[in-house]
């Protein structure tokens, strides 16, 4: 009977070449994969003992890599994919990034190490060759990398219904906080969904960029303040999350501004706060469970060899409150 | 040379229990663990090979069971338990209980399989005979259960000075919304330093009790409608979470009562959304940072069979803000 040593013999490639294409781990070129799948045809090779062995070797840890647990919106996600890891029988190993390269270099080794089942990545410094070559289940949030699965909500929709209340309620100048652009992040589309849709209508709008993908109170003070100084005639602010959306609600509150009166708010995101600060914050919300719901099925579909969607992107919705 | 059979044999017990002895682990009776010690002193017994031998089995991951990781302070305590056990070489594994107690019960067996170097629990619903028969390290989160060493803060002291700043504000019936009395709670404290201040100085007070120590919104809402309706006259408000006073802020507002003139509100915790909504939240501020510090070190001091203190009671701190 045929073993993994013929099949990469055969093939012309290693063994560690035929085990990533018999686990869907890691990047193989669609020319390989299709050559080491003819060849395990030609040679009658069943994996399914490998696969088995292989398979048998796995911790049940799914690691998950945030920027820090402590932002709402990623104490929610986290929340979320430890429900459905334990739900699949799995546990959570939880790295708060902090932009850490080290600390990157040295979970990805350690989670390698102790073979965890795959790691959702929500948060990255280091090149994503690294996350290549770990020939592990990988699934980005928000982030949208070779073939890498991805979960996301719908960005640029998120945007353009942001765009489109504003401009429904008045407003007639409109800043639009968003994340810095210069990353690579699906969270961008949201910027362009709500300019296209402000230019449509011919409202003119200024994006005000923050520096890091990390919550940073006094950055948000900053710009805020500097916001109203610079565009004392704006009317309209969409934040990128509702935390910047509940800062921009406090410098309002301490301008003496109206809000909805004079200002009009839309945040991001849908967090517990929105609903239950005060004026409650109009929003766009991401299904975060549904985000982490998939995220962990989408490490179990790759380790269990199952055919997965690459692109999965969930509908956002729109939830009026008082500051719109 | 003798070996721990030898040591078991002589002093009586089993070869586990010496085990235990020697690392610190589980419930050893006073007695036995003076027999064991007494045993190894007599035959010159050299346990640092098994020890060793142990201490290389350890995974380096830390275990954590809390409520649930989306609500604030236990996000940014989270936070603090990854940041320093990464500091110490560890990873973090989460649990979020959601008081399930099947759940707790896998997890507890899932650490134990898993070698995980001991478990830091803020919260559970099992009796606590199972985390003894566990024999690992164990750090509890405001909660005095037997011998287990835990981390705290000074919760009488937070509640003394909660009511005495909102007696010094002019407040003369104060409702207190707290935990549920009836757990095994440290946090249970404030009340008692809240109640035995107002006592002292003659003040009113009510005490309101939410039904589990998990964040509802549902149940805040329905808690904080009754306390205006059934005392009208009251003019000040002892939360036991930032987040329930940001509910009674939501609340007085709708109501239209100016927060601090006609109602002065003090939260607990400080975590960072009592500085960022408005009105500002006057707060007591738990260390939530060295709490986490704590718990992970007291983990590995067990691990490394350094003496340890039990009672960790770290400061509270007032911090005034714009509720009072």
């Amino acid at each position: 009977m045929a073993t993994i040593y013929d099949v990469a013999k055969r093939a012309g490639v290693s063994v560690t070449t035929v085990s990533r294409v018999l686990n869907n781990r890691g990047y193989i070129s669609q020319e390989t994969r299709q050559k080491v799948y003819q060849t395990i045809e030609e040679l009658n090779y069943q994996p399914n003992e490998l696969a088995r062995s292989l398979l048998s070797k796995q911790s049940n840890v799914i690691g998950l890599i945030i920027p820090n647990v402590s932002h709402p919106f990623f104490g929610e996600f986290t929340y979320a994919v430890e429900h459905y890891a334990y739900e699949q029988g799995c546990k959570l190993l939880l790295c708060n990034l902090q932009l850490d390269p080290v600390k990157e270099r040295e979970y990805l080794k350690m989670m390698k190490r102790n073979q965890v089942n795959g790691i959702i990545m929500g948060s990255h410094t280091l090149d994503t060759e690294i996350y290549r070559n770990l020939n592990y289940p990988i699934v980005t949030v928000d982030r949208f990398i070779d073939d890498f699965p991805f979960v996301a909500s719908d960005n640029e929709q998120g945007g353009r219904l942001a765009a489109e209340l504003l401009i429904k309620k008045g407003c007639r100048k409109i800043v639009h906080i968003c994340g810095n652009q210069s990353l690579d992040m699906l969270s961008n589309l949201r910027t362009k969904g709500f300019n296209n849709t402000a230019k449509s209508a011919g409202i003119e709008t200024v994006v005000l960029e923050t520096k890091m993908n990390v919550f940073d109170q006094e950055e948000y003070e900053y710009i805020i303040s500097n916001m109203f100084a610079a565009h004392p005639d704006l009317d309209g602010v969409f934040a990128t999350s509702d935390i910047i959306a509940a800062h921009v609600i406090k410098k309002c509150e301490q301008m003496g501004k109206d809000i909805p009166g004079q200002i009009k708010i839309v945040g991001y995101d849908d967090v517990s706060i929105a609903s239950w600060i005060c004026p409650g914050i109009t929003t766009i919300k991401q299904p975060i469970e549904d985000m982490g719901r998939i995220a962990v099925n989408l490490i179990q579909k790759q380790m269990n060899l199952e055919s997965i969607c690459q692109k999965n992107i969930l509908p956002v919705e729109l939830v009026e409150r008082e500051t719109t």
